[in-house]
């Protein structure tokens, strides 16, 4: 980057006392601060919360957005994809308006010199277009607490985003019971499992680590669903977790969560032991089906479709409102074990939601009679289930 | 389309008497209906306004879609793009519940057969999945209001398209006064002219047509802004005006909007005559400045943002929030004629929408003192201006 001309603009000639001054390539500071931005709440309980602190040392710059439930902390070394992305001037740190920053980062057309004066006034230049914002102290920013990483558990990124995209969707979204809008994280036997439920429905699923914890702890669904936007790569993430706290970092990110407080509901006996009847489906005929089928559902209050199988072979999907009409489709089953006619009520929108959380072509759907749940399963994969409780009638 | 196998399982074997029967291919079914639903009210004054009417004959397939201010009636015919896309096989009409039609036509994997029996329950067909829906009688859909097509304007859809673009965004929001919720269409001396303001601003264009109308006529922006959407070809469309009603009517479409009573201000007068100094920008550099600018400016009521001419050749933009901070560019204006320095304040998000409205390159702003509207023109094209009132400190 050519920025001596810029320098000249801003250098402290005229004796003031510069806090921090750095230049810095557009596109890393433009997704940086968009990801920091997930941990900044749009009502912050203190005025610094709206802000993003920005530090300028060895390391780079490091972007921290955090709330009282969350920190997120972005670096961007001086050297990254083989070129040179930032350039310190002058070490130090600044906390500046957060929305006002990822707007005006977006908007600027190309890389930017960005220095704090003592008062930590804040200047954004990008050519000839220059924006001086009022800063905080970053000395009054909140610390992050102190975690003990002693014992943790590692997985690739990519990983451990797809375990939360497979079960987050299944909290519950009303506030009832807080523990339930939760995931539940545990490692046993060297298998993490993640697990979610809101009493009707439950998400699961286990991957093999090295190592782990001893107990389980209830992270929040949301917070987890914005890690998983953050870790779209194959990095390594490690995971830490003190009384209050859960830790996931990676060499250029840092997450750092809240626990929800409570005992989670003991999930293992929700698992129906001798199943009726089980088949195997096309995942993708069987969820356009479902989509379909849930046009008429929604007069009920639990999107209510109904699934029969017929003669052994056939899979009758079907749901009924009586003021507009009804639909039903007819598939074939690949496969069928157990009882050759049968037939369930259950939420459309659940079933929905747990064929789209599962990659396979093919599902396995088990049935144990029409008041115990429905579970449904990647074909040949023992390691993601989603169980989901029948409508009565 | 092979619906031999359909048809069987749809006869009328059983002596049923059928009101309507025909096949239809999927995608051109599933645009139409789209278009139609433009006019179908969330809330509509009479239940079967929430329905689709259905119109199979000699032409093909008519849907109808309207609520009490707007139709729309859009023709599928037999034959289109050298391909059988409908098959009739008894001519007659019913009208299907529009919201559940639109949705299960868009999920139906492949064409359909839709067939109306005597109570009006109509069954849409696609491979094995099959829906039913209870429709209304189609004699009590109200019938189109008779317009007079002795006198009408024609254009190109594309052009009243874009002329539409360009004004309607213009209109007033609020319900203060109903009669600026309009776009104001009248053709005199060979011109149609489009114009709409909401008092702070307006948008004004022109085009060359032949014959018309004596009189101008108020139309419902949002109205203007769905035909807008429906005009995405070169196909030309007749403009035809009665009391109540316009109607623009293109090979395949039709559209009737009521108009909007009373007596549009007369714009003449507010085009500044004299201009004190007028300039040549690059529209897209001035756009983006304009958006960066507007940054800081939501504090004001008026999203004030600051214009100045420097020196007769440079451009500086800017705002300012007092609690966060301020942003401040130069431009290099390409042509100056008339004093070279000024500085006038306007609402910015007006200035961006009169600049995206425009699609030339460069654009010419003329001032006229400190408290009379700015014009933003096209370089070299005076059928297409918007004029904008300054903010009064």
């Amino acid at each position: 980057m050519s920025i001596y001309v810029k320098m000249k603009l801003f250098n402290s000639d005229n004796g003031e006392v510069l806090a921090m001054q750095f230049s810095i390539q557009k596109d890393y500071l433009k997704q940086a601060v968009q990801e920091v931005m997930y941990a900044v709440s749009n009502k912050p309980a203190h005025p610094i919360l709206s802000g993003i602190k920005l530090t300028a040392d060895a390391n780079g710059v490091t972007l921290t957005g955090s709330d009282s439930n969350i920190v997120i902390q972005r670096i961007i070394p001086a050297i990254a994809d083989e070129k040179v992305v930032v350039q310190i001037y002058k070490e130090g740190s600044a906390v500046i308006p957060g929305k006002y920053f990822s707007e005006i980062v977006k908007k600027l057309p190309s890389d930017m010199f960005i220095e704090a004066n003592g008062d930590f006034h804040i200047t954004v230049q990008a050519e000839d277009i220059i924006t001086t914002m009022n800063g905080y102290n970053p000395d009054e920013y909140p610390v992050l607490p102190q975690m003990d990483k002693s014992s943790t558990v590692s997985l690739p990124g990519e990983e451990l985003a797809e375990m939360v995209k497979q079960t987050a969707f299944a909290v519950a979204k009303t506030d009832s019971r807080p523990i339930l809008s939760g995931v539940h994280i545990s490692v046993q036997g060297g298998e993490l499992s993640l697990a979610a439920t809101n009493g009707q429905r439950l998400a699961l699923r286990k991957a093999m680590v090295e190592a782990g914890w001893k107990n389980g702890c209830i992270v929040p669904g949301k917070t987890l669903l914005d890690l998983a936007k953050l870790l779209q790569h194959s990095n390594p993430v490690k995971m830490a977790v003190s009384e209050n706290y859960i830790l996931f970092q990676s060499d250029s990110l840092l997450l750092l969560s809240r626990l929800i407080e409570g005992n989670y509901p003991n999930i293992g006996n929700l698992f129906p032991k001798e199943s009726k009847s089980v088949i195997v489906s096309n995942r993708k005929d069987l969820l356009l089906g479902v989509d379909r089928a849930s046009l008429f559902a929604s007069e009920w209050r639990h999107n209510t479709i109904s699934l029969a199988v017929k003669n052994g072979s056939q899979l009758k999907i079907y749901s009924k409102s009586t003021a507009v009409g009804k639909i039903e489709e007819i598939q074939t089953i690949e496969l069928l074990d157990g009882e050759e006619e049968l037939e369930i009520m259950l939420d459309g929108r659940y079933l929905l939601e747990a064929l789209k959380a599962i990659r396979e072509e093919k599902v396995v759907l088990s049935f144990h009679g029409s008041i115990r749940p429905v579970m449904v399963q990647p074909f040949g994969d023992d390691k993601h289930l989603h169980l989901i409780s029948p409508v009565r009638m």
